[in-house]
């Protein structure tokens, strides 16, 4: 079997993040292309592998995931499929839609955060739209956040199986996300996210049982984790915290 | 084996109509509780059911679907999950994952649209929002929706089975959600979608195919599909037609 070829933008976390945390708690060999060689050189792969010619299954955006012959991208069906092959999900149907959907929701919550500094145009830049990213920001940062958080402790809190994950007992792709989500919003809204965490006692708790997590703790301190900046999905510009 | 129950809010077609369809064209018996009574008596089921204290997967938000025990949120993991029962995916597991990822990437498009009309705040009116809305349009109309329609255009294009579909031979939830997405977008921005389609010859002429399917096309001439109106994702406001 061949080995998995990551292939997202070098020099942030973005969406290809929740893939590597993944591929990092699996504990497989997997090549990211953003960590190869020079800057310029990772993006000219990534780009050429979404206007590749002969590509039955072309992805529309990074992060896509190379395995054999197969490519896959959409952040939630790179993992749906990774989750399958590394027990990172359930294997009965219901198990795994449910932890699918949970990932979903984490997507969608991921989007909403990108789009408090981005409300307008993913192209054009922060500086170009910062009256509207106020307006956004201060919604999330007071409604849709603490919605968010607040739908996961419920989940936690209702697992059948106790709440020290997301889906029954052991630890899945959804919990890794989730972890990062957490990050993020930590990293980009410290006072919004401080609020809103201590609401949910159980998303705080699972975030930093999966930041201790011994590969997901050696992945975080070694040089492959790409510190959050201000070109990722979670930007700290403090005029947009809460 | 119980039939299926769609819950969504009444009154619009909203993320509820890409359900409605795969169940039209599978042509199974399902409930559909936005139709049934008065809107107010609707929409505290929907509610009711979000916030129903002994269930272990509840749902973030509208639509669900509940199917003898289960409840499954989120649209995308309904049609897949519809999708494996009634034939409207491939059964292999790589044209499962990729009609999959051609409904994520449909799911995005539908949430760039919209928030052309809603970039601030979901729980804002329009109304307070104008500004916004009108910067955020003119990027969706000039930008994504050709980059989107030209995606589904090359995905056409190079489907080894001919372009009459996106995955293979038959229909798959795919086919009739791109369907829905070009009529949104139709309804939602006569001239720039005209301009996009013009370009995009293939997904013109599969939305038609859409359309035209004898279950399809009974749907659409019933009771059942709820006009596009001012309260859905897709909204025509002629100042965000560019």
């Amino acid at each position: 079997m061949a080995s998995y070829e990551l292939l997202y933008w070098p020099g942030l976390q973005g969406r290809g993040e929740f893939v590597r945390l993944a591929l990092e708690e699996a504990g497989v060999a997997y090549r990211d292309i953003a960590q190869e060689g020079e800057e310029g050189e990772a993006s000219s792969l990534v780009a050429a592998g979404l206007t590749e010619a002969g590509l039955a299954t072309p992805p529309f955006a990074p992060p896509y995931l190379r395995h054999g012959r197969r490519v896959i991208g959409q952040a939630a069906a790179i993992l749906l499929y990774l989750g399958d092959r590394h027990g990172l999900a359930p294997k009965t149907e219901t198990g795994r839609l449910w932890t699918h959907q949970l990932q979903l929701t984490i997507a969608d919550a991921v989007t909403e955060a990108h789009d408090t500094h981005h409300p307008v145009a993913s192209q054009l830049y922060y500086e170009d739209q910062k009256p509207e990213a106020k307006r956004r920001a201060e919604d999330f940062c007071r409604h849709r956040m603490p919605k968010f958080l607040g739908w996961f402790e419920t989940v936690l809190r209702r697992n059948p199986k106790g709440g020290k994950h997301l889906v029954g007992a052991r630890v899945s792709y959804a919990d890794l996300s989730l972890f990062q989500l957490v990050a993020g919003l930590t990293y980009a809204f410290p006072k919004a996210s401080r609020r809103a965490l201590r609401r949910t006692p159980q998303v705080a708790a699972l975030a930093n049982a999966v930041a201790g997590r011994p590969r997901i703790a050696a992945y975080l301190a070694s040089e492959r984790r790409i510190p959050f900046n201000e070109y990722g999905i979670f930007r700290r510009y403090p005029e947009l915290d809460l």
